[in-house]
């Protein structure tokens, strides 16, 4: 099947869960807003948010064009996709299991998100600045260590091992562990260069996702989008550890 | 099934969507943390998040013990039990579908938990009360509108009527919506009073749901635990509208 990706097209995002999937399944996929011509670019996203012909409206990008399904909310769009290619676990409790770890995920970046806009999204981060170092502080003396803490743990109680997060086989969690650490590793360098030497797991787990043909191809290529300071993960020193 | 539902025993929380499954479902269940005796109390619920023999960890309650499975997250929670309890369409499509619009509704609670949280979670809201006045406003003007509008775009929608928000019959995301416009309107009651106005379909939903016959015997039991200022929802009349 040939998928069509609806997402923001200058930025990774929370969209880059999706094509870290997408990319590792070898998926046949149009990153939509990315390409020109008929059907594509912002235009055809935005068609499926304002649009008043669409039955079941995604509330915001990414989503995710399946024959007739549209998909919304990334975790929901890695819950469809990887029992289809082969990367969630087959037994009921594994899937849940996956798709709770993904959602704590969602939780992770939300709260990154907020680091560089407390106050409200649709302000500038200059705008919000003095709140965002309040909340930044808190995010790298408390969350940070309770998310990556928790992952780690996750990893270490892992009865077949800690070289996947669920099971003996990679699933989309481990795609997005890897997200998870390379994000924070831009938009936090010295903080993360102190969680290193504490979640080794984790790290390594990033290191060996890194290093799969797929995803380093797919690392190298035009298609991944550079960090930058207007996605999820951006890079502002002053709300970094000192 | 005898279902143990792990969550804070004093307040409503995220753990009230799960509750209100449970409860329009008939379900046999135990609300663990608010039980005295064996097995019972926060102590067992902090035994799960903390003990080292959880093969797999929640990172934060509430969470469902069903038989030998151990769910967390609530919208995880409300996918695993809609199916079973007839609170989720049948086919894939509207599984689906009932999941990303219940996501969306985790993204709005958090968003509500931050208007009176928005530097860090382990403070009081006293130390963050300036900030909490700008966050506030910014989700009274921007984002409130924005989510109860799609809502109600969702219902008028709905191919099978506006009665339910998916299809043509109860699912666990009608009881969400329930919750959603009783916690706002406890919350911010004056901006409430206007979106009443704008929002009917959303607020017809409201008054169905609550005069069910299972879920009104919920309100007027002691298991419905009042709102109150510990609680996503809380009232603070400085960070309402004017």
């Amino acid at each position: 099947m040939l998928y069509q990706l609806f997402y923001w097209p200058t930025i990774q995002g929370r969209g880059e869960f999706v094509r870290l999937a997408l990319e590792e399944a070898g998926a046949d996929y149009v990153d939509v807003a990315r390409e020109s011509g008929k059907g594509c670019g912002v235009g055809a996203l935005l068609r499926f948010l304002d649009g008043r012909d669409i039955a079941r409206p995604p509330f915001a990008p990414p989503f995710l064009k399946a024959g007739r399904l549209v998909i919304a909310q990334t975790a929901n769009i890695l819950l469809y996709l990887g029992p289809r290619h082969g990367l969630a676990p087959k037994d009921e409790a594994g899937k849940l299991w996956t798709h709770q770890l993904q959602l704590t995920v969602a939780d992770l970046v939300a709260e990154v998100h907020d680091t560089h806009h407390p106050v409200a999204s649709g302000l500038y981060y200059e705008d919000q600045k003095k709140e965002a170092r309040r909340r930044a502080a808190d995010f790298l003396e408390n969350r940070l260590p309770k998310f990556l803490g928790y992952f780690e743990r996750v990893l270490t109680r892992n009865a077949r091992g800690e070289r996947y997060v669920v099971g003996a086989k990679l699933t989309y969690i481990d795609l997005s562990m890897f997200q998870i650490v390379s994000g924070l590793s831009y938009a936090f360098p010295r903080a993360m260069a102190q969680a290193a030497r504490k979640y080794r797991r984790l790290f390594a787990l990033h290191d060996r996702i890194q290093g799969r043909p797929r995803i380093a191809a797919y690392l190298a290529s035009g298609r991944r989008i550079p960090f930058n300071n207007e996605g999820i993960f951006r890079h502002y020193p002053e709300l970094d550890a000192d």
